[in-house]
């Protein structure tokens, strides 16, 4: 598992590119995340890493040769660990390469950011306990919590060609919803419940064949780093359609992810212990590892914003929903990874894996609306005196995450950020 | 709607090539199916068309200028129906093409068929009405089919990357079920339940954007073309696992598709009127279409083959385990595309659409061996004296699907075959 620190994480390394010493920046010399950009809407992809408000171009500065994510992403872990050296290398005070990186670089503001890579498949998982007992209380108020979760990471397939890269515009989906009692036929219109959902969203660096298990000793290996996840969400759509085969066309109009993957050399200093609560089971074998047990969750501190288009016209920054910790997770990444290919499925670099909903354990910590209006019964006040059950036209979301530790320098995953648009007209909607 | 049939559809069509014109052929010079081909293992693909038992490289044929099934696939009907013709001119007897043809042909006994494309995402529907209600019925006796099931086509978000083409070897799956009594912690071993589907797939050919639903009137102009569908199911790890997100790693170990996709054109004289029982509500009005009434569904003859390990040795052919017909669905192709497409998910050329298992009215017509057993109670009984409850090691399942009407000719859609290899052994299995 990759929890060494190394010189990449000292803490007094500094960037000869000032805006990469800013305290508050999220992209300091120990992140160097990976993204791919375009410098105008038509020019090809290219890779780069955030360094503060740029953009280092890895080509153009000569530290790859590819501008395949996948291959990259595919590298032994050795090979990524170099990489990563030889970027903080260049990139450092006194480094003699300055001058002639100077010409790589581009303001973050100006260049156009896609998805990290081309997704094969997404999987969303259901990780968050603290998300499935509030939501499972609202559907099942005596057994919120099915016999399974404590046994196996509960996950399904998700749609992978509707995701795109922060900033976003969604828009609102038509969809059949319940009627109002028992005999009344169901409506088809536009959604009255969309709904954001804060995950994480770890990329899958190396595959395996069709057939061939990933040892949870190895799972990790084949991890390649994280995003801020969206997981947008019709509820109307989703309360009427997903019994008995699960969410669907509630999910599937959009997902939406932070466009630099921090990896998992940069989150090193970031490890906790996944200890399970005292009386609950202990994970089976093919999910349990000692390295698991020691270190396998990641602290990272989460939260939502909420900028309505009063907020934005009014020079507002948005309120704060909510605010939680990736560590609360019940299961970890290594886990959900080892389980996915536990029955042989084949993963394949830059597969997504989103975690589930990251609520923390108090009810003002829930990472949805659905949470926070308790299944939509009450409104939450704004702080400009508007209120919200569920998203409205023009209503911005803004996912952030960060890690701070005693001794290490506080790095950052960026934004994810995505803006609701109104419902395709009826005459459209066919 | 491709209903309309013209000169390629003529049964007085003879080709050329002799064994397009044996009464048996799933390809006669009437079909004219697209898939992908390599001449030896590590060849690089090339399009092709099935004719008789053989297969015509189509671009050495001078037919096609490209090897990306995708580009092809998303050319206009219109394009598509001219290619259609093209080939069709060039096999027939008499054509002056013979001579030159001669050389692109390759006996399909001697290539190895591949994927027929790329599939960027693969959605499963549960548009057969009879498998629903009689999993339904094992599961809930007293409400067979839930409320919704009459409105909406249900779906679920599919694994694409452990779909493979036929012939397949599908290794049994590892994987959680459920502990013998509710106090007792769950395993972790081999299925035990392993099963087939019988389904058919559907092909994307034109996507839309994101955020644009496809109306239903233009849904069919969206669809490329079918192919037989094996949906690999672990009943035991499903139904520990599938509360409340639905079905992930009991379906996710493999799938198979036959690899010739028979187009929309070709099976235009074998459409049937899509009709709701009496008493059934009519589909609201995105999911409706004049066209789609008259003629949305499609007559498919489909039949599952059972052959055991002990038959193959015996130079047994295998017994017959069902036989159903695809227009018994109660969802059509158009409908499953329209509604995917509904809530503004974008489709893309190669995805794929399963229809669900095709079950037919009668017990002994289930689509699988989970309705064959009832749920595992009773074992079947083979002709060579051998009993299945599920999948055994060495067993091997055959889809085949056909159409016949009289005035034309019959049209096959080949085999979709798998066996099921032995579990990996524990040690590996992590």
């Amino acid at each position: 598992m990759s929890t060494r620190t190394d010189e990449t994480h000292d803490p007094q390394l500094h960037s000869w590119l000032a805006s990469a010493n800013a305290p508050e920046t999220d992209f300091p010399i120990q992140n160097l995340p990976f993204g791919r950009f375009r410098r105008d809407p038509a020019a090809p992809l290219r890779i780069g890493t955030a360094i503060g408000d740029q953009v280092l171009d890895l080509e153009q500065a000569g530290l790859i040769a590819t501008q395949d994510m996948a291959q990259l992403m595919q590298a032994p872990p050795g090979e990524r660990a170099a990489l990563r050296w030889v970027i903080s290398r260049t990139l450092r005070a006194g480094s003699s390469a300055q001058t002639r990186l100077r010409q790589a670089l581009l303001p973050q503001s100006a260049v156009h950011m896609a998805l990290p890579c081309e997704i094969g498949d997404y999987t969303d998982f259901y990780a968050g306990i603290h998300h499935a007992r509030a939501v499972g209380a609202l559907l099942r108020p005596e057994t919120p919590l099915l016999p399974n979760y404590k046994w196996l990471p509960i996950g399904y397939h998700g749609r992978a060609s509707s995701i795109d890269a922060s900033p976003s515009r969604v828009r609102r989906p038509w969809g059949q919803r319940r009627g109002p009692d028992a005999d009344a036929p169901p409506g088809f219109k536009p959604s009255a419940r969309v709904d954001y959902e804060l995950e994480l969203g770890w990329f899958v660096a190396r595959g395996n064949a069709r057939g061939e298990p990933i040892p949870m000793a190895e799972a990790e290996s084949h991890l390649f780093g994280v995003v801020l996840f969206n997981d947008w969400s019709a509820r109307d759509i989703q309360g009427w359609e997903a019994q008995p085969l699960g969410p669907f066309l509630g999910k599937s109009f959009a997902s939406t992810v932070s466009p630099w993957i921090v990896t998992l050399e940069a989150l090193a200093p970031f490890r906790l212990p996944a200890l399970r609560p005292q009386g609950d089971p202990q994970p089976l074998p093919y999910l349990d590892s000692p390295a698991n047990r020691a270190a396998g969750a990641f602290d990272v501190q989460l939260e939502v914003v909420l900028q309505t288009a009063a907020m934005r016209a009014a020079g507002h920054p948005g309120d704060r929903l909510s605010a939680s910790n990736a560590s609360d997770s019940y299961w970890t990444a290594a886990q959900l990874l080892a389980h996915h290919a536990s029955n042989g499925c084949n993963l394949r670099a830059g597969d997504l894996l989103g975690t589930g909903t990251l609520s923390g354990p108090r009810p003002e910590q829930g990472g949805s609306l659905l949470e926070l209006s308790q299944g939509g019964q009450r409104r939450l006040k704004l702080s400009n005196g508007e209120e919200r059950s569920f998203l409205e036209d023009g209503d911005c979301v803004l996912l952030r995450g960060h890690c701070v530790r005693p001794g290490f320098r506080r790095i950052g995953l960026g934004t994810c950020v995505g803006t609701i648009e109104a419902a395709v007209p009826p005459t459209a909607a066919g």
